[in-house]
């Protein structure tokens, strides 16, 4: 067990990414809630990057998507990210901030803007389509959009961010397993015990 | 909105198995429960094909794995399994049973050693290893493991059976998304509510 600084899982995954960076799929990964019915629930999601070169990972969702409302009930994730190619897996979880159009900080809107434009204007034509996860109606199917290229966020637009609380590392090809936690009496540091496990 | 017998989401789950089957991870997905802490667990598990020919999904695990304990609090879990090549995703929730070596049915013990002969006896092997996701000890590696191919079910090997109770499906390149319930009416007719949503 050894206790360091600066998320020294994070190098571990930028490899990963990298080495896996030919297959679609490696920016792909699943994220658990716990649903408003106190059940699991599941679904892909994007890897949309570390918020501001920090350790915590962005992910972009719809506002009216039911994972919404699972983490205004209980704001935490985990997120499972399996590398097909490597073999190697992170559970990453911790606690999601939400950042919606009602978000009262000046600065996080901002990050919310900057996040914005950073989609593709085809990803951003998403956020205007109908309510996710309701019946389909033929009628209600937009078919005049207009999105400007300089348009800002819509409403429906939000910024997920999951800050790392603990992340378990397996490597199936070297048969190795490492843990690292946040020091819970120290959570402000940045400072990671690490640990050996039994894969 | 329509009602049908006999899972009609399951020949879509059948023909995304044999059009992704050349790619190994198709038969991997990830499963998420409650942890003992109420916040979502993730991991990738093994599909093990389903249960007697039934709708119901197998899944092998050490009885001394954290799932289990989360299963024995919360014994509702949801997978998530994307194919990377057709672009499919199937969240498929139910309650999960688990058959241990402590189970009482001779019929389920019966189906657990079936289970445990299916499998390969280098997968058999990993159940005699140290108890996972404790701190790893060079000393108590073991190294003089014994299993004839003929030896039945460790202890420690555990039978997992999800009985699907909703399936979430959503075709990304067609950009549809189906959702299949059961008929919360008639929860034993194996009857289904099939609804056309918004992806």
């Amino acid at each position: 067990m050894a206790t360091v600084t600066n998320s020294p899982w994070k190098h571990l995954l930028l490899d990963a990414l990298q080495t896996n960076a030919h297959l679609k799929q490696s920016s792909f990964f699943q994220l658990a809630t716990v649903g408003c019915n106190g059940k699991p629930a599941n679904r892909t999601v994007v890897f949309r990057g570390f918020h501001e070169g920090s350790q915590k990972i962005e992910i972009y969702t719809d506002s009216r998507s039911h994972k919404v409302d699972d983490l205004k009930r209980c704001p935490y994730g985990e997120i499972c990210w399996y590398f097909t190619d490597t073999w190697e897996q992170f559970r990453i979880n911790g606690k999601i901030e939400m950042i919606d159009s009602f978000n009262a900080d000046p600065l996080k809107l901002h990050l919310r803007e900057k996040a914005w434009f950073a989609s593709s204007l085809k990803s951003r034509m998403q956020y205007l389509g109908c309510d996710p996860g309701r019946p389909y109606i033929v009628s209600e199917t937009p078919n005049s959009y207009r999105l400007e290229p300089t348009d800002g966020p819509v409403d429906t637009f939000c910024l997920l961010v999951l800050d790392p609380e603990q992340v378990d590392y397996l490597n199936l090809k070297g048969n190795e397993r490492v843990v690292f936690r946040v020091n819970p009496d120290n959570p402000e540091s940045h400072e990671w015990i690490v640990e050996k496990i039994n894969p």
